[in-house]
């Protein structure tokens, strides 16, 4: 199993066979990139294809991932579950061979990669819980943590905002196991990138403190192999190598742009063929080649080896070991039901106005000690944030073994940072900025979604409630925005027990990310019963009713939820059956079956009011037509937040004048507004 | 006008005056920058406080905004329109003195600011304007634009990520008139930065190519002159001022993180009069100060030089002068508006199937040459997003008199550029990226609409039409994300047509940003009257009706509009009254009279479907809780386009079989889908 012309020559057409037959896809990254990754994968690359998710193994990261058929070719030849056929499927529909590679549909695939940079900030994220975990367990003479993370990357990841964040983080903490492979080609989509791209790379990473190798020729074996050497062996400071390589290299239009991603014709791929004296036709690879590239014997042999390790470890240290394969394996200790019930029963019958941030610290308090793999952080606003906890112990460079981090002013690494911790495994990641800087992250969480990733993100200040930092710190669009991202879980909860549950659930939800949504300011707490507790996992429950059928409906999230209680007097003074519903959750209530939604909210009550301290238009989807919506229709205001709420009608006097309003006449749809205005 | 002890205590004191008034806001900052700040304003800014938007005064940018009362304080000494009332009015509602800067707000502030790094980038965007309008008006005797723009960044605007792809921009663009105080005080919110920011930032700078001058003392006013006179000297390369500063300076909590963002009591601030020996209470200000930082005399004298020259250059030059001060008025060519028309009626007589990127890009070709101020760019996918036309000249740092911009791959920072430019003035920027991508840049994309700024985002592959790349480039809820929020107007128009109308509207909408949502793959060419061009600016508008009283309405944007067309044949057929509602751009539809709206959608016509290959959610909006939505639950898949279309049932025959549903009996309410499935 070894790099030789045979082998990259198989590469490199597999990749271009997969190009041309979907005639769709990208040639120039898989061509420009095939030696780097042959020697890689051949002499370095410690993986069991026979176990892809094997813990101990190296991570590779194709961060420049319109190269994904470099990667696909890569898998297939060293004995993945990814057949010829699989490969001949390449981007068609439901394949395992998507445009980009996604972690959720291909084996041996360690993240979804294609928006560029991301796969940088995962592989940090990566390195630094290898780091961590191997902090956290590994003894002088057993390491059962114990991988590098390899990443590639190109101009495009090196040009975007993130690569700094990520890359100046990495440095920072000495993540010395990381080596990136800078596809140092000179070209991107717009041509030759000297024209707006001329950064001196090698002494940007070394202001980052880490350590540049080469430039090399990404094309010489040899050379490849020593820059892997001498990036291995240094562990105290990230490596990268810098790879001179040609985009396309072999084809008509190598080293140009053109060869990016427009495929080839057959007849050019023919006669490619003929050059390079490759005789064989398309997805057609020599026996030599498999058998040259296939990786189950050395993956099981290496995966053996630190099974042996780990059958020692738990010998040594029995109670470590079981935290470690319960961290791993993603199980919880097994009072974790009676802990978290005995918890919430807690919190409800200890009723305690207190912002939802000082709610989600309480939380923490009580889930963090049972939970060693909740590894928390801030984009620097831990004391906003109340990310922080009585057992917080900051994550160095020279001590990597604590439970929080650091990450800086630096949203959009930071989330994409988690999200590599979560792929790699061993970690619950939670991490706090403000609401409105989620807009800062939104790529990032948007790829949890998509990777279906355990990530909490922990957004405090979720309205105007912000106050006198005025409207580039308030959040408006923002929650709609994540709502509507599929797949993310958002919790705006309304006091400590709504807040304990919202962390409850984002921490037992395996299958993807949550989002909470914290307030800065105080809020009152809700009377719960032990049922009402219950339902609110379901995401919208009944919080009041009247005694007879509801007329009204009132819908309300986190700060405004004590707006709807306040009018439970004005509607039985006035004799409206009022039914007030707190929906900390929208897409668990959707995820209800529809006899539970029918019964919280009846089609045929028609009249409701739904109020957020948000982007009003999210909530037609549940008040309709014939409604009514107390929210935000415009940017905020720097004022003291009471007076912001005032100012923008959010408050009890407005949902009683629409209540009226309501009662009073039926009218003409005005959908430039909230309809009661 | 000058530096000394008396008016940098004045300074100081004033700014801890309003943030303590307030008992809100952040003191570190100006205490720390006081001194950077008075010796370039009273030394070195060229301004004129009784005209604050005088065109060729030097910018300045606060990017750290936090650091507000520090810029009120030298707009009230130095003679703005600010009085002391304002000062003591600082964070409250509707004060000239929000929390943050807002340029709408404030005479004086060029930009509004407080989301880290982006100042920065609108800096940059400030100096490439400058250089742009230099190249293409300026002779060399006659400079009629000629200034400096100067940024103050802290470490959090160098942590983001935005502050490497606007400065590694800035740096191959050569921006020489680019000069940035870094205030380099080792402190951010969380404590000392040492843990979490190591960057060698001189290093990193120098592999931008920048000009890097000192570590200064940031609190010795020679030292600054030095090196702001070093910087000023150096035109070919921006310019970095690293200043070791003391945050919070003078303060009993100086140089920790303490004294960053909570005020100081009354008492502490009383004690630091004493130890300064500031004997003035607070608020109030001796003559001397006011007298000696007054600035309106020499801002006349400076802006009256300008318009002496301008008088010559109008004499030399009077074409160009005419088009200068066009551009710099924002006005249009004399026969913009029947030109306008001509192309429109051009448009609609020649029908013709094409791509709506294609489309847009043909009225590039018209709109462009008319307008020199269109200033456009992509984020290096030029031919992808068709940004550019026949007569487009890219900018490089050599040449700066083109038209275009390759901005690299750098999305955010392209955003915030274009914000840059239009804040400056003479220029109407647009630039284009994939819509999934607006992600990357939506901070940027915020800004221009809380700004009011023109700026055109030209957004392509608008759908799961993206086709093979798969789900991490189908856009799903960026759509809504950019229609919630507020002051952006949308388009995503049908046809050629539509998109015409679209550009129109974008470029004559003086006081806030547009996006064009265009489509990758090719649509049909939709039959428009004169009239129902007419209708098109209002956002949405009847595009097909049936003779009689419609008793079901559909709605559609974009790529969806054949779909919904294409439902005629079957209405007509089975007798059912159709009416197709094209909505290019739903905020403009919105802002029509209440009587339109009504004639569009008939309040008692609730048989509605929307139809749009964008998350359903949005459109509850406009059919309410009875009608039915053809849309995006879940992300999308890597498949040919028509594939990924069926796949997801936005099709033909979905569409109708939801009529049939809607025609065929009431139903409960299922929240949690398109209701026809």
């Amino acid at each position: 199993m070894h790099y030789n012309e045979t082998n990259q020559r198989a590469l490199r057409f597999l990749s271009l066979d997969m190009v041309a037959k979907a005639q769709s896809g990208h040639q120039g990254m898989p061509l420009g990139m095939a030696d780097l990754a042959l020697v890689l994968w051949t002499k370095f690359l410690k993986h069991n294809p026979q176990n892809p998710n094997w813990f101990n193994r190296d991570r590779f990261v194709l961060s420049n991932g319109h190269g994904s058929a470099l990667l696909y070719a890569l898998l297939h030849l060293t004995g993945y579950d990814l057949s010829l056929h699989d490969l001949q499927q390449f981007r068609q529909l439901n394949s395992k061979t998507p445009g980009h590679p996604e972690c959720t549909h291909t084996p041996g695939v360690d993240t979804t990669t294609g928006p560029l940079g991301q796969g940088l900030a995962n592989a940090v994220g990566m390195a630094l819980a290898e780091k961590t975990l191997a902090a956290q367990y590994n003894t002088d003479t057993l390491k059962i943590i114990d991988h590098y993370t390899y990443a590639f990357a190109g101009d495009g990841c090196l040009m975007e905002g993130i690569s700094h964040e990520a890359c100046s983080f990495a440095g920072t903490f000495g993540l010395g196991k990381l080596i990136v492979f800078y596809d140092d080609n000179g070209i991107s989509i717009d041509g030759a990138v000297e024209r707006w791209f001329t950064d001196d790379t090698a002494q940007r990473f070394l202001a980052y403190h880490w350590h540049v190798v080469g430039p090399i020729d990404g094309h010489d074996p040899i050379a490849i192999e020593q820059a892997i050497v001498q990036a291995r062996n240094e562990t105290r400071a990230p490596s990268i190598i810098i790879c001179k390589t040609t985009i396309g290299q072999g084809c008509r239009f190598a080293g140009q742009e053109k060869v990016h991603g427009a495929p080839m014709t057959l007849h050019e791929i023919e006669q490619l063929r003929q050059n390079m004296g490759w005789d064989y036709p398309p997805f057609e690879i020599p026996a030599s080649v498999y058998h040259d590239l296939n990786h189950h014997h050395t993956g099981r042999v290496h995966e053996q080896a630190w099974l042996t390790d780990c059958l020692r470890y738990q010998q040594d240290h029995p109670a470590a070991y079981d935290e470690f394969l319960r961290r791993i394996q993603g199980e919880f200790p097994v009072d974790w039901m009676d802990e978290t019930q005995r918890f919430l029963e807690t919190c409800r019958k200890n009723p305690s106005a207190m912002a939802t941030r000082n709610a989600s610290q309480y939380c923490l308090e009580h889930f963090a000690q049972a939970l060693p793999e909740l590894l928390g952080g801030s984009a620097d606003l831990t004391a906003s944030n109340n990310t922080n906890w009585s057992g917080t112990r900051a994550i160095t460079a020279q001590d990597c073994s604590g439970n929080y981090v650091h990450y800086g002013v630096r949203e959009f690494a930071m989330c994409a940072i988690m999200n590599g911790l979560s792929l790699h495994g061993g970690f619950i990641p939670y991490g706090g900025t403000f609401l409105v800087f989620a807009d800062y992250a939104k790529p990032a969480i948007r790829l949890s979604a998509l990777m279906k990733k355990r990530v909490i993100f922990i957004l405090t200040h979720d309205s105007i409630g912000v106050g006198e930092d005025g409207p580039t710190h308030q959040p408006i669009e923002q929650i709609a925005m994540l709502r509507l991202t599929p797949d993310l879980n958002v919790w705006r909860p309304a006091d400590l027990v709504e807040t304990a549950v919202a962390w409850q659930q984002a921490i037992e939800r395996q299958d993807g990310p949550s989002c909470l949504l914290l307030s800065r300011q105080t809020l009152p707490a809700q009377v719960h019963s032990e049922f009402s507790v219950q339902q609110i996992q379901r995401g919208g429950y009944i919080l009041y009713d009247s005694p007879t059928p509801p007329q009204l409906i009132i819908i309300a999230t986190g700060s405004e939820v004590q707006i709807a209680k306040a009018c439970v007097d004005y509607c039985q003074k006035n004799h409206i059956a009022l039914r007030v519903v707190s929906m900390p959750c929208i897409e668990r209530f959707l995820a209800q079956e529809n006899a539970y939604q029918e019964l919280v909210l009846p089609t045929k009550v028609r009249k409701r009011i739904a109020i957020e301290a948000s982007t009003s238009d999210y909530w037609y989807r549940f008040v309709g037509l014939d409604g009514c919506i107390i929210g935000m229709t415009q940017f905020g205001t720097s004022a003291p937040a009471q007076e912001a709420f005032l100012y923008f009608q959010i408050t009890v006097e407005h949902t009683i004048a629409a209540i009226i309003n309501l009662f009073s006449h039926t009218k003409e749809i005005h959908y430039d507004n909230t309809c009661c205005n």
